[in-house]
């Protein structure tokens, strides 16, 4: 499928069957998530895969239970780091040397960045990162979509509830975006039927600036 | 090709050679923004197509003169609704009752979600709509990538500046980000000779919970 059809495909699935996304399949979607563009190349995020059952049904309070919580194959927790700091940008710095194989001096205009960074808010920072991680949705939910798999992206859950129920403020994490992969439930999910609604190019673009 | 090979393909061009884009792909590229998800499906956001030179110029200093705003065939100037009000909620509803041919009663779900939105701080009320924009951005440069298009999305410039320019407050609009769209300058970019960097998959994913 090409990247329109694929587009045109999917929709935010308000059911899932329960059926499993195979090992290559959720590879694959993995490793469009971590080539996913990111501004300075920085991907100041980690992002949950939970698989079990136990997982799902202790998270699925804070996701106002949400039936995909719990039907889907895998829930991906997107989440961003809490705050930039000195050794993370250190550790990014040295992989860039080390994958390039240029010296720290060749980096200044990279150093510049990374110290705006640190000197943002933790507010500021959070939302930032978190459109950082919003290309890594898109992305995979895009990739998914190709493979012929449903994503639910949601936004509508108790960030202070779910950061608390797995401990991410101790691994310096905050929670931002779930997503849920799995496969449509065809019987049972209302929106399956319904016409997708975009808005249309003359509406969405100015052209010709 | 398919996205992860399009992904590795990809990189944020320093420099582009001034060659112009096929209508038949800028509007592939368009196609694929206009299908991106969006939450609740809203699309609160329009995307200013710059290609005149005279409007290029106008915008470079405001670009801190990057040279992409000029080589670019194509500059997408990604905006967000100012806020949102009565009657983009209106027309929302309306499009979606005429497009799925339902009632307005069975839409109070999503009447619910756009008076929260009408409650927010418009800072507030940004940050939301730029994450909705990120994953149009991040769909729009696979879907250009797909088609061996070049993109450099650029973060840095100054709103206060651009959004003047083109005046956007007459419009509702405050700008989010940019995205130069052309071809690669072989001779000229130094980023193509070096090696992509990503994180492994071992330290972005936390697999398993």
């Amino acid at each position: 499928m090409n990247i329109v059809k694929s587009l045109e495909w999917r929709y935010a699935s308000k059911r899932m069957n329960g059926q499993k996304i195979s090992d290559a399949n959720l590879n694959e979607i993995q490793e469009a998530i971590r080539l996913s563009a990111s501004s300075i190349g920085l991907q100041p995020y980690k992002v949950l895969v939970v698989s079990s059952s136990e997982t799902k049904k202790k998270l699925a309070p804070a996701a106002y239970n949400q039936p995909q919580v719990l039907e889907c194959s895998h829930l991906m927790v997107f989440t961003v780091w809490d705050r930039m700091t000195d050794s993370k940008a250190e550790e990014y710095l040295g992989l860039v040397q080390s994958e390039r194989g240029v010296t720290r001096e060749s980096l200044s205009t990279l150093v510049g960045y990374l110290d705006n960074l640190k000197k943002m808010s933790e507010v500021d920072f959070y939302h930032w990162a978190s459109k950082q991680v919003y290309i890594a949705l898109g992305t995979g939910m895009l990739a998914a979509a190709s493979l012929e798999i449903d994503t639910t992206p949601m936004e509508g859950f108790n960030k202070e509830e779910l950061d608390e129920s797995l401990e991410l403020s101790k691994m310096g994490l905050k929670s931002v975006v779930l997503l849920a992969l799995g496969y449509r439930d065809i019987d049972k999910d209302w929106l399956l039927k319904m016409k997708k609604v975009r808005r249309t190019k003359e509406d969405l673009f100015l052209q010709n600036q």
